[in-house]
């Protein structure tokens, strides 16, 4: 039987069954492993400054067609469903490089993104509060990292829900 | 009763109740979210280069701990145990900065190290290897973005147990 000319090709990239600590630490097998929920957590970070923009995870599908497409996806938690970032707000991350650590249980991506931000809040990093650091028994009073927002998250995300949960 | 003068303070940082989505995005109150098992991952990036050395957890003494000594603690989740980074190889981490994400779920340090290592394999970081990008039906074969190993293991680590977990 002849295959039609325009069926695309399947996303197929293929993982290996984790066989041994050598294997996965000093090998050049792709073996992730992936949690009881079927994820694995991704550290996201600008090419250009290495500032990390957010911390996501990713589902099986979410890594094979991040490695195809060169484009990050995730899986949302809040939400359950195969995320491709930037597919509503338009701030796609194009992957310069994808990294996977000594035992293949987290992905570090490097992306370059338009308009210079990432986070639903409207910031440039998910990341633009920082905590004092030092002895003594008190609540800790975050400091803004960022001054102003990058974009207007109303008129990015219009109503859609908000992905935070208490 | 008089308190004896070399008791040390208790370790109390305190942290908010999570009431309100503006609070946790918005607000200047710590209130981290920890997970099902009391865990918020972390993610460790060198204060200089801005590399992603590691992606590691912490219970809730792990981040007090780290906030009011200015060195990384994390929950080992293959040892179970509090885990002061470095108290076994020397290659402590001293935070330069702490910072928490939008919805207080995820840590980023960055950080110091001495000896320009931090990964228990020897690399630099724990992210040495990439895999190749694009589309295409076949097995990745990573490539080490390390050259050579910063450390030799063995000379630090003895017969310790590798955390690797298949």
């Amino acid at each position: 039987m002849r295959v039609p000319y325009c069926v695309p090709a399947a996303m197929s990239v293929e993982f290996s069954a984790r066989q041994s600590v050598e294997q996965v630490e000093e090998g050049r097998e792709l073996a992730p492993k992936f949690d009881a929920e079927g994820l694995i957590p991704c550290v996201t970070t600008a090419a250009g400054t290495g500032e990390v923009l957010m911390l996501g995870y990713m589902n099986a599908e979410a890594l094979r067609r991040t490695i195809e497409t060169g484009e990050a996806h995730y899986w949302s938690r809040s939400r359950q469903v195969l995320w491709h970032k930037g597919a509503t707000s338009g701030l796609v991350q194009k992957v310069v490089e994808l990294r996977i650590d000594d035992d293949q249980d987290a992905v570090w991506l490097r992306v370059q993104i338009p308009g210079d931000a990432s986070c639903h809040v409207g910031y440039r990093s998910c990341f633009y509060r920082s905590v004092p650091l030092g002895p003594g028994d008190f609540s800790r009073v975050l400091k803004f990292e960022e001054q102003h927002k990058a974009f207007d998250p109303k008129k990015v995300y219009g109503d859609a829900p908000n992905p935070t949960k208490l």
